[in-house]
């Protein structure tokens, strides 16, 4: 076999992650280290496959639900573009074009999607508290489905983002700096800066800044979550980081300074978000169909982001970063000083320079989903990839 | 080859079901008793496969047409299921994103879209009389373009749902009620009520009673269809049931009390419908542009409904059955008491009860679609099914 | 070899069209005669392996993103036929679905779009001046990032319609009077007339007489532009049609008279399209945001065109034509006198009579779709066409 390939399988078999087979992917810091290292070690092994024309088809026939509560062009294509190269065909289940508008249960619509479902993903970040126990109440329910004799198989949830963590874009984000620092070995004592930074818009999720310090500090680097104050993050969150950074010998730590979170750092990712307790707040107006209570919120909140327009990643800040080139991450799209507003997250020239290595970042996302699913299909991922070597079909004919 | 895959070939050489192939499924009553069976068998047939792990891929490409003229989640996924499982790839036709709205006739849009289009299937509930007259007239503009040499193959129609007949459904409902009593044998003297029940929305299809009693009164049963004064159904349909009712040695009977049909049922189908005449006055208004009339017409129907908030499938009700352990069936979603709304058509104890057999009910749907297209498609089904197996092709390589 | 196949691969062997691999199709006047005869012969073979049940799947996996700036059926349909067949599943980026709509750049989201797309189809023929350079700048994007090494394939785009051309519309149409003249060696001399016809719409995209002049003046026909004064196209065209018209000896001339461009005429194609002026005038317009503006210059258009409804393809123009029966063209859907509107573009009659082989016109889309593809995807696409012809995989297990 191709020694690369042969590279990859020697790494899954000195892992334990068993316990993936047939389970859900929700939350990063529910799955092992082992865990996470084999969901990067089957993306690399994926995309690898890929670019040497292998097809990793692993799917004749089989359906991947996409389920978004929200607009979405990057996870939408990474989601589709991991379902087809696993050989699922995506249907969207939209509330326009469906019956979940009409009040059926979640429970009923689960199953009825899910008869010839091998995944489903949803996106559902819009509401605190509310977009994670969807997807747990639509797990529960396609796996007593399954239990119950409804459905032939269980189909996988993919978390592609809620309101407490955003693991398909963490995770991509985190092998792009493995692949940047040349490899995970090479984290130990670096310092990951995750600051909040001003956009004209408001409402941006929480997940991000979450899920950041929630995976950054399993690998023992220093992790500093920085924003102004009345931009606190879920408490929760933050406790599940300190645990971390103890477990792994780095560190977690909070500032309301920018600049002392630049000083110094191997990575930046500079990105605005509301508070958590704004976004609790407006969720219960939405509750409660308060508008002239959400307009106000909307106002507030827009004047309070305007106090913060000096969060922003200036050149200048950057110059105060480790050899004045950290690596600067986002998720995308970022709000960019003169061209999309006129002042936002970073400056032009900083968002230009690293314009290819962000890319790139956003390029492993799915991978990371396609990983996520082989894991949870496979029962013995190593004999699978060696059976698609073996079997050799071209993905393209060229 | 496996015994039970033989045994599903064994009887399809028993039947005559040669008119399928290359034909259209309308409505049941212009198929005969083989040609249904046929279906059930192919649908038993391609699930156990599935199960089995084999691909019954029948396509290498090829499109799934699907035109939706109402909302829908069930019968959307339940096409793009079965046209996956056979190989086709799903493209909707949506009025909103084509030029159908646009004043365009429906001959030329039907040969516009099927250059490569394997199977169309169009769900048009909405108007009575323009439904099933419009699928008509989709297959004979198809057919009409394959003959002149304008479509290199036959796209073969299937009704998801029209004014008359729901087929997919009734079918998918006979086939659960033939796997729950053992078999079809076992269905003669059995008693099945198709009852009418009180719903807070107005104006819900026909086409399920209609395609019940019109379906079940082929198995020597005795079907009642039960309603209140006022919300009868098409006569014509009345009159194809009774005369399967005599062709099989059961019964049609009509009564306007819910209890009369239920007592000593062995099979309950409780669901609001509209009548056949306020059907048929809304048609009109809609095509003369007639709103006021519309909006009159809605509050007189739901005042209407409201007299009969009596009409719920009740434990009580139940309790009447026979052994009070009626088989209840519904085409869901269900409008629950306490559940979906305050007065519905079934209490929330019984649906409950019943929530794994109507899931599974549910899930024969994609099976029976299959079945359809497999039996338009393929000239000697028998063999395509041995070849399948003997290909044996993995659906998924776990 | 079947021997038809094999003249296929002969006429391609004569032909140089190596610059068509990993490159665009922009514009038919971009591309060289030989390229063009590929695009033909391509499209003829991968259909003949079509109706001959064999499957021309080229990838295993893939995405075919399709960007529709306008409604559209028969693109749309062309488009995913196209990509089926090759083995690429279609994923819409609508800008209502995506964040396209929020101020992303176009280089963002064209890489963000394309990490597994092996081919963009987009259709922005809306505005003058900003299709085609749309097109070219999401090229450009997608090239820089394979450059970059951020996609690992390079996407090839296709010009499903931009503001200068359609040359899918028009490959098609040209296929189609090739097969109906035996061969374009027949088509020396023969007369076409690109005539203006009445429509009471208005702001009909110019791509269609505008491609129609450009690619037809390439086979030696003696092509008439007809319309009123004030129905100028893009002089830049008018000038590539000298300049074809010049290098293959057949002539290119423009009248205002409809009933000059018809007299014998060998094909005519009368077709509603609005002045190149006005079209710049909208753009502004809408560019500036000036809706009443807009609507002022809709009424003034409307109006102009109120004055040319004499600008109809009668029985007694078709009368003038070469022996009463020249081969009628158009793109679909028509405004057919008394059908779709009450004085349009085509009397019923004549439409009627020549139906079959308009719908035969437009099903030489996909295949077109499929070839240029086909093309920009195979090094050695004789080779390819070969090996599928050796593969022998059946398209449909009938």
């Amino acid at each position: 076999m191709d020694p690369k390939l042969h590279g990859f399988i020697d790494r899954l078999n000195a892992l334990n992650f068993k316990d993936m087979y047939n389970n859900d992917f929700f939350l990063t810091w529910e799955k092992t280290d082992d865990e996470l290292e084999a969901v990067f070690t089957i993306a690399d092994a994926l995309r690898y496959m890929r670019v040497n024309n292998i097809s990793v088809k692993i799917f004749e026939s089989g359906l991947g639900i996409s389920l978004f509560r929200d607009n979405s062009t990057r996870t939408r294509f990474s989601f589709a573009s991991a379902c087809n190269l696993l050989g699922l065909e995506v249907q969207d289940l939209e509330e326009g074009k469906s019956q979940i508008a009409h009040g059926e249960t979640v429970r009923e619509t689960a199953n009825m999607v899910s008869f010839m479902a091998d995944v489903i993903g949803i996106r559902d970040d819009m509401y605190i508290g509310k977009g994670n126990a969807y997807m747990r109440e639509v797990s529960k329910s396609i796996r007593e489905g399954h239990k119950d004799g409804v459905l032939e198989q269980t189909p996988t949830l993919v978390n592609l983002q809620c309101d407490i963590d955003h693991p398909t874009q963490c995770m991509a984000d985190m092998l792009h700096i493995i692949h940047q620092f040349g490899g995970a070995e090479n984290l130990k004592g670096k310092k990951i800066a995750m600051t909040w930074a001003y956009s004209p818009s408001y409402g941006k999720p929480l997940s991000v800044p979450q899920g950041v310090i929630g995976l950054m500090t399993r690998f023992g680097m220093d992790v500093v979550l920085a924003h102004p104050e009345g931009y606190e993050i879920m408490p929760d969150v933050e406790e599940v980081a300190k645990k971390h950074a103890q477990a792994t010998g780095g560190t977690f730590t909070k500032t309301n300074s920018m600049a002392e979170a630049f000083k110094d750092a191997d990575i930046v990712y500079p990105k605005s978000w509301a508070s958590f307790a704004a976004m609790e707040k407006r969720t219960n107006l939405y509750a409660a169909g308060d508008t002239d209570g959400i307009n106000a919120l909307e106002k507030e909140l827009l004047a309070q982001n305007a106090q913060h327009k000096d969060w922003c990643c200036t050149e200048e800040l950057i110059k105060t970063t480790k050899d004045g080139k950290a690596l600067y991450l986002h998720c995308l799209p970022a709000d960019i000083n003169d061209i999309s507003c006129k002042n936002g997250e970073v400056e032009a020239s900083v968002f230009d320079r690293y314009r290819t290595p962000l890319y790139k970042e956003a390029s492993f996302k799915p991978y990371i989903i396609a990983a996520m699913i082989f894991l949870a299909k496979c029962k013995d991922p190593q004999a699978i990839l060696k059976a698609l070597a073996e079997r050799g079909t071209q993905r393209w004919m060229k």
